[in-house]
This record gives structure tokens, sequence and C-alpha cells, in this order.
């Protein structure tokens, strides 16, 4: 007892000395050390303190089925993608990761080669193929590719729309040549969720909250690394402003707009589309 | 673009740059350094950020007009006791403040003279009066105490049980020579609520959820600084690992035994009943 400004630190840190799981009393020592350093380096005020339990309050009512505030605020101060730095600091050669984000859904349908992940989907038709391979260049069959992404025009997930149609998702897998392709709409920029907590700290920081065009990835193979990640679509105006800090060079990819006729996939298209191309590269395990 | 683990952090602070809140930019640039800090210092896995998100989930999904689980939280990790610490650098001689805690009702009527704070609560009945001075001595008259503690026999706020009772709050008023009195129970020591995140936390953490007997105290007059501490009962077992690290040995008081008879109020009690004494010290604003 008798705490003060000075002892108060160690005195809650040595409270961990009961704790039996060493890696949990690491996290929390550190979280205590680190959390204490900014209450005293920012000298924050009793009321400053209130607004923020009532924020971190806000932030959880806010969170649903549908809507996850936490990951929000995680992925607009840059936490999200300093946890995914941190924990692929995958071999040289390997395709670059990026935030998961909070809008995967498990349990998307396995679609065939040239399957349509946003099937009736307003926005441009767009077909995009690659392969998967290893950091020797050898094919990497029956890789699961799990993709997501919003519509072409509104953008919006299908969970920030009301009812449970699920859109804009499916997995693909690759063939024996390691080449995987799909169709789906043009991604377009969109703006994160601003109309709660997290929207409004935002705006009080003076920042923005669009997204540059992207579709989620998340690749699995046994035997392999997985990768999150996204296909950024090169010439969006917030690839270098993007609200979560997420975008690499090496993840930006050409769509690039064809007029009606031949498609990649063998058909004929009656209208414009846009075709990309991307090569994803995964280390052992 | 292109952040790794080592440009993020200055890059999420850059994105300030907009910001026309000077304190909220200091605040928000310290919170995205330490924050960082933490994760790299632990290296913080993606599993755990995952385990971390839920837990803020939950803590908000805890919150309501009964219970303030973040409050708790601040409070269980010092960091309620810190921002006390920092915001009350008190001039010496003025009574010890200590954390305010999330039970608090405002509206609690004012009561006369040794008015009842538990009138009709099961518990040990109880006399507690005192003086109100400033730092010279003189006695401040119309200073208002505002009251709130547990019942005396199963230690919960009235905000925790069901329904809208109020119980165990009061406010008094100091006479013209200082003085306050109230009646109340024997305050008992108590769990801070344990069935929530907050409370799976402590456990985890090999700590209990323990806080020594006490009636808090809020004081308030015009031309003085407020004042937010507790009376804690001394030989209290839990005073040296206050689950909140609230205690200090200037505020644990003598709550004296009294057999049946003449009681402090001037009335003749029938029962045993215990009675402490306590000068407050306000500093002038």
């Amino acid at each position: 007892m008798n705490f003060n400004e000075q002892t108060l630190t160690d005195a809650a840190v040595a409270r961990l000395d009961g704790c039996t799981d060493p890696r949990l009393r690491e996290i929390m020592s550190s979280l205590i050390r680190h959390l204490h350093a900014f209450v005293r380096d920012v000298e924050l005020t009793e009321s400053e303190w209130f607004e923020a339990i009532k924020f971190l309050t806000e932030t959880g009512h806010r969170c649903d089925d549908k809507r996850q505030e936490f990951i929000l605020l995680s992925d607009t101060l840059g936490v999200s993608m300093l946890v995914d730095a941190i924990n692929h600091r995958n071999p040289s050669g390997t395709t670059d990761t990026t935030v998961f984000g909070p809008y995967f859904v498990a349990g998307a349908p396995e679609l065939p080669h040239w399957g349509h992940i946003a099937e009736g989907l307003p926005g441009t038709p767009c077909y995009v193929s690659g392969t998967v391979r290893d950091t020797n260049g050898q094919a990497i069959s029956g890789a699961i590719i799990d993709l997501w992404q919003t519509d072409g025009v509104e953008g919006l997930y299908d969970v920030q729309v009301a009812g449970d149609t699920m859109f804009g998702r499916g997995r693909v897998r690759t063939d024996a040549q390691g080449r995987y392709a799909f169709r789906t709409v043009k991604p377009i920029s969109y703006t994160i969720p601003a109309d709660g907590p997290v929207g409004r700290m935002l705006r009080m920081m003076g920042r923005h909250p669009w997204r540059p065009a992207h579709v989620h990835t998340m690749l699995q193979c046994e035997g392999y690394r997985s990768i999150t990640t996204h296909l950024f679509v090169k010439g969006d105006p917030w690839l270098k402003s993007d609200a979560v800090f997420g975008v690499k060079d090496s993840l930006v990819v050409d769509f690039v707009d064809r007029p009606a006729g031949p498609a990649p996939d063998g058909s004929l298209s009656e209208v414009a589309f846009c075709e990309a191309h991307y090569d994803f590269v995964m280390a052992r395990a």
C-alpha cells in the first residue's frame, strides 16, 4: 500500500508474482509498464481518462456479428500492420503480407477454375489469374486461396449489408500447374465504417477513412506458411494514404481495361471488362 | 506505403499532421508510440492479438448502466491510481486521494447531521463523524461530502443489485464548525465483479479480486480542491493487497466496536455498534 506516482508501476507488475503462465506474465508486465508510461508521458487528466473509458465502452458496444470496431481501432492505429510485420518475417522472395481486416467469413464456397466470387454484383467484370509457386519457382498445386472483397459500386462487404446473403467471397484451388483463376467485379476504394467511435477518432485526428481498392486473399497449403494479403488496384488515389497502412508496392497490380470481346476464361464478353494477373510465392513451413 | 516493422510507428504518428487539436495530437502520438512499443517488446503473436481483440470486445459488452468493466480493467492494472496520483499532487497536509471506482451515482439525497446513508441495510450499525478543515486548520463550513458504500453483509452496491432502489448513498454538509456526521452500516471487504473478462484476467494473472472494506467519500466546496477518497477499515485482511492498489496508511481508520448503550448521535443503541472518526483537510483551489 501507499503506492505513489513513482512506485505504483512496479507494484502492479509485482502482483504478477503468482502468475503461473510465463508468457501471460511477460505480456501483462509489458502492457502495464507501457500503459503507465503513456499515462505519465502525457500526464493524462481525469476527464481525459474518463473520455478514454467512454470511447472504449462505445467501441465495445459497436461490436457485433457484423462489425468489429476494435479491429478497426487496431487497424487505424497501425497496430494490426505491426503485428503482421512481426509475425511474417518471411524468407525474401515470398509474397508480402498485409492486414487481415475485420471482414473475413469462414465457410465461403469452393469454386471451379474461373468461378465467379461476385456473381450478380454490380461493377466492372474482372478476370484475375496467376500462379502459386514456392521460393524455388516450383508450382504448388492444391493451394487454397480464400478471396473476399466488396461489391464494385457501393464498396460494401456482404456482412455490412442487411440480410445474410453471402457475396464477394469464394475459395479457389490451384491446379497441377499451380494456376488459379477467378472472376469477380473490379474492386473499388471504400471507407472503413466511419459512423462509430473509430470514425469519430479519425475525424478528430484529421485523418480520412479511405482504403484503396483491393481483393483480400488468404493462401493456405499443407507444408507451406500461410499468406494473408491483398491485391491492390494500381492507380487508386488512396494507395499512399491507406487508412490502415496496408499497402506495399509489391501488392499493387495492374487491372487492365479491355473492350468487349474475347475474355481470359475463353468466353466472349459482351461488355468491357478488366483483367489482372498476380503470381504468389509461398515459403515452406 | 511499404511500411515495415521499423517505419510503421513514425508513419502512424505522421498521420496526425492534419490534427488541429494539439492536446489530442500529443495524446494520440504518445498512445501510438507506447502501444507499438508494447507490441514490439513482447513480439505479440497474431493469435494473442486476436485474444486481445476478443477480450476488449467482451469487456465492452459487459458494460451497461449498472457495470463499467473498462473502469475495473483500468483499476486492476493500476492505471486509475496512477491517473489519480498524477492529478492530485496536492499540497502536503491535505487528505490523500484514492481511486474513484465505477460505483458513484449522482443525485444521492442530502441528509441532515447524523443522517443514515444505509437505512434498513443489513450490517453492524456504524457512526462516522469528523471535521473538514483547510491547511491552516480553519473549519470549512458548507462542504458537501458524497458518501457511497456497499451493504454490510453481502458487500454489494445498490447498482449491482436488481431493481432501481438507491441504497448506501447520501450527501452530508459540514456545519459552521466544519463538522460532519452520518450513520451507516460498517463496510465489509468485497470482491470486485469477478464473473466477467476482468475477473478471468485476474485469475489468469494469479491475483485475487478483493478490496478491503471502505466508505467512498467525495468532498466538494467552492474555493477548494475537490477530494475523492476512501475511509478504509483498520484491520481488514486485504489492506496490503487491494485489487485496485488504492490503500494509503493515512486513510485507514479505526472503526471502534462499542457495546449496546449510548450512541454518538445522542440516542441509545439497543445493539452493539461501531464508531469511526476522520478529519479531512482540503487545500484552496
